[in-house]
């Protein structure tokens, strides 16, 4: 029996998880106060207003799923979650900068995350622009300063980040909203847009472990599973949820217009799928054995919030 | 004698620099055709208009200064050219992602570039944020394909152009729009925003032939020297120069008020400055022996333009 499948083990885990985010937030606080170049011809201090600004998108707090999977990952497949540091922190990095260059005038144009200003609300446009640039230049930076394999890291994050992956689904998700309904791939969107960084993560944690090639595949397909069915529930949650656990308010999707898993298929049919997921995530986890109890609960809980 | 200290081998010195500037374009293309990931979880073509928007900007012509720099500097610390073109695209392009994101109008808002629309005049602006983003987060995979020390050149250059480097320059160049011109330090912001870029392609030309300390080091200040030269250089030729010679127009940090050296110094000062830093450079390159030949050219075109 594995511990998640008693209710001790499973609370265990629960904790085990809340301790890994609370760490999260501790280390990216201190890998800021680390980006100092002073041995280098022409490195400066970061001016203020710069560190600041990616300060207070960095840790403007959120669940850190990547950086927790990253870290759980790694666990599960053997190795030791100081090995994996390098690459959970990239992660949430890569993550916060997409989602201050997602909130700009010029894209979704949005005023509030978490329930704070968006950093060019708070700051201004410029610094989001720059503060952005910095987060995702300095996650490779981070990356590259990983014990094993940290080319393999550098390749698979940036495959997940680019034009095949984040920014291209970002790209696709943009031209949606001038296309006619029927002609929108709403899978093809969330598997580059979200999916795809979820993949990353879970294989990272792999390579950070040295995982043999067959471990690492069934993360991938975890990753990928469960990345989906947090982009359907949160679809859901949009329209059924509860705005106090959200953080977010609701409606936000049907008051810009936007083509989601609900419009499309309604509240049940979208529902089943999240579960139909979340199950399915949590077999693959299953598979990877005792170790692997952490990504049951993750998948556990990706869709509880719908159930 | 050197290659470069006869008027033949300086000849062919420059025609070989010219032969590598039309590779560079070659190769760029071809990298972009690369772009699949078609193995990976989640991944997709990238979409039509994104590559498009990428070709547009990477593909504008230019100098390919910082490209070239990498390949002489890895052949002229003992380096096979070929083992220094990962190196050589990625820089460029992240530069090219840095001309993107500085023309957009929250930035510098600027409508052309090496005459024509730029890319968020010919596309949009949210295409545009995307493309440069892309091209940033592409940069650093194909670095990380590099056969020699990958993880050290991704870490040289996410230094170079994170918030220690480029970005950081940048963000100090926005800030002293609106700061007294005495407390502008204008060397600060040029060895962050430009010269720091240079030290990198001159140190990843090193990394990348496997050449000791030392070398690099040497290749360092070359680099810092020469980057300096080139910004010295604009700034007088934006006054003084032949518009039909830079592809840009004339005046135009005048016309927009900016703080530059010939604003402080004079032109004569600032010509002098930059002939001593051309000449700095020529002494460091030549350091290196003569299969450094191609970086006293270098050295010496950076300034012969306002010689």
């Amino acid at each position: 029996m594995t511990p998640s499948k008693t209710s001790e083990g499973a609370a265990a885990t629960v904790e085990y998880l809340e301790a890994l985010r609370l760490e999260v937030n501790q280390r990216l606080s201190a890998s800021l106060e680390g980006l100092r170049d002073r041995r280098s011809l022409g490195a400066i201090r970061p001016p203020a207003r710069l560190l600041e600004a990616m300060r207070y998108s960095l840790l403007a707090g959120g669940k850190r799923l990547r950086p927790v999977l990253v870290l759980v990952a790694c666990e599960a497949t053997g190795g030791r979650r100081e090995d994996a540091w390098p690459a959970a922190l990239a992660i949430e990095y890569l993550h916060t900068y997409s989602l201050i260059h997602d909130d700009l005038p010029a894209m979704d144009d949005d005023d509030l995350r978490r329930g704070r200003p968006t950093l060019h609300r708070a700051f201004d446009e410029a610094t989001a622009i720059l503060a952005g640039d910095a987060l995702l230049t300095e996650a490779f930076g981070l990356l590259a300063r990983a014990r094993r394999q940290p080319a393999r890291l550098v390749i698979e994050l940036a495959q997940a980040a680019g034009s095949c992956g984040m920014v291209g689904g970002q790209q696709l998700d943009i031209e949606a909203e001038h296309r006619p309904r029927a002609e929108i791939q709403l899978e093809t969107i969330h598997r580059a847009k979200t999916a795809r960084l979820f993949v990353a993560a879970a294989a990272m944690g792999g390579l950070a472990a040295g995982a043999p090639q067959r471990q690492i595949a069934l993360l991938r397909r975890y990753g990928a599973v469960v990345g989906h069915a947090f982009q359907v529930a949160d679809d859901l949650i949009d329209v059924v949820g509860d705005a106090a656990a959200t953080g977010k308010g609701l409606g936000r999707d049907a008051a810009r217009g936007k083509y989601t898993y609900v419009v499309r298929d309604g509240i049940d049919a979208t529902r089943c799928e999240a579960r139909r997921l979340g199950q399915r995530a949590r077999e693959l986890a299953e598979a990877l054995g005792e170790r692997a109890a952490p990504l049951v609960t993750i998948a556990e809980r990706a869709v509880e919030r719908v159930a």
